[in-house]
């Protein structure tokens, strides 16, 4: 179920520090869940019109461990694990192809399915069930609510 | 017709070459005509949905003159003229209040209404010509079609 | 020690959903930040230059409790807690003053203050420790190690 | 001369129209400009530190023709052209290949060489010089000057 998503990293990830900003390091993961779903066929633009489902991030978290630089080339490698009828959660591990491999960041991101016109949770649609598997119960990590 | 618009400059806004990105600045400048609109009472996500309009971007353009840091306090003049019925351009002077005045940039946007089913161009609706004033021709700059 | 930073949310910040991109939130938060160093007298760029430091963030964390759209007036309640002698945590409150003043998100930003050039860990600068306070001990929570 | 770089759309390139916010754009040029650099074999980090120079955006202009959305794949063609010692232009052809490979917006971008100390101008280092070409004096355009 995992998936692995590679990508340069360009001038605009970047701050002053010469270094990626730590909010991209975010909006680059979310990039390896959108090819995750193109990989499984899935079209997030249609699923929501025809659904009526909604699928927000309850949480995010982001750890550290390396600076990235402008030229790198990064790979994302994404584990989705289903954590209730309704949320899953994506693991990345985030690598430096251009530092020998080394994790340069750990993210988790915590995603509820739920009505949009209600705003109330509902289980997760077929094709993002078989995605992310049956629902694992997490020990002392219960995750967000909405 | 002129509007100010004050905003600090973020390490957001910049790049690993210690300045802020060049693109950001038309960002930037997008800021100060959303500003301009809410002090002209416009409300644009209502607008395009009962009006059945959208104003997208036609061309934009930015000379550099200046580098901006983060820390800088930036402010962007706007001055709207209505190069057409359904078309207007907004000049945009960036000055660095952290720099005696200087200007940094400058930067013109035309902006065009069309008709969100058809897609053709529609006569701007009565607040956005009343904020633009009367039609002027420009000599030799014609400015980007749609 | 608490400290408020108001934001309006621009066109920029948003995403096809609709509403405020998940990773933006952080670049919020990072917004707070830096308006209260300034607050502090602070000079980050001068800091790190002449003392041989820098203080990169060394985890963050976001639960998202409700949507943020385009024209939302945003505000960012920000608590420091030092967490070792070279480390503090931010705590970030977001609320939305165009929603009631209901909170928005909830964030958390950990900070290291390291030796630019041996990468170990050094003490806070004064400024830093005065802004920050004594050293508190979390219990459950030790938060991520560089 | 030319290059070509591809590149999906993805959600943090959207905004809250449910397209590609304007200024993005640039930024997806700046990245073709980046990649044709790299197939170069120019390294802008290590040329700047080592040659003294920096090699600014004098000005940028786009033309928008057709919006772009999430999921579509996207193809920069690049072309640049010499305009004197010190300065070239890249001219951006963004084509997406989601859409019959239609034009979707066309950008130049012109970028001066200057002496980083005493910020005048210098003329381009070899390795620029070799890929943008004789000086070619353009007729009625005659671009910005720093």
């Amino acid at each position: 179920m995992s998936f692995s998503h590679r990508r340069r990293i360009h001038f605009a990830d970047t701050d002053a520090a010469g270094v990626v900003f730590f909010a991209r390091y975010l909006a680059i993961c979310h990039e390896a869940y959108e090819e995750a779903l193109r990989a499984e066929g899935i079209d997030l633009n249609r699923f929501f019109g025809e659904e009526g489902i909604i699928i927000p991030i309850a949480s995010a978290r982001c750890d550290y461990l390396r600076p990235l630089h402008c030229g790198d080339e990064v790979e994302v490698r994404l584990s989705p694990t289903r954590s209730a009828p309704a949320e899953f959660t994506l693991d990345h591990e985030m690598v430096s192809l251009s530092n020998a491999g080394k994790t340069v960041a750990r993210a988790r991101t915590t995603h509820v399915c739920i009505d949009s016109a209600t705003r109330r949770r509902k289980p997760l649609p077929e094709k993002f069930a078989a995605w992310t598997g049956e629902v694992v119960v997490a020990g002392t990590e219960t995750g967000p609510q909405t």
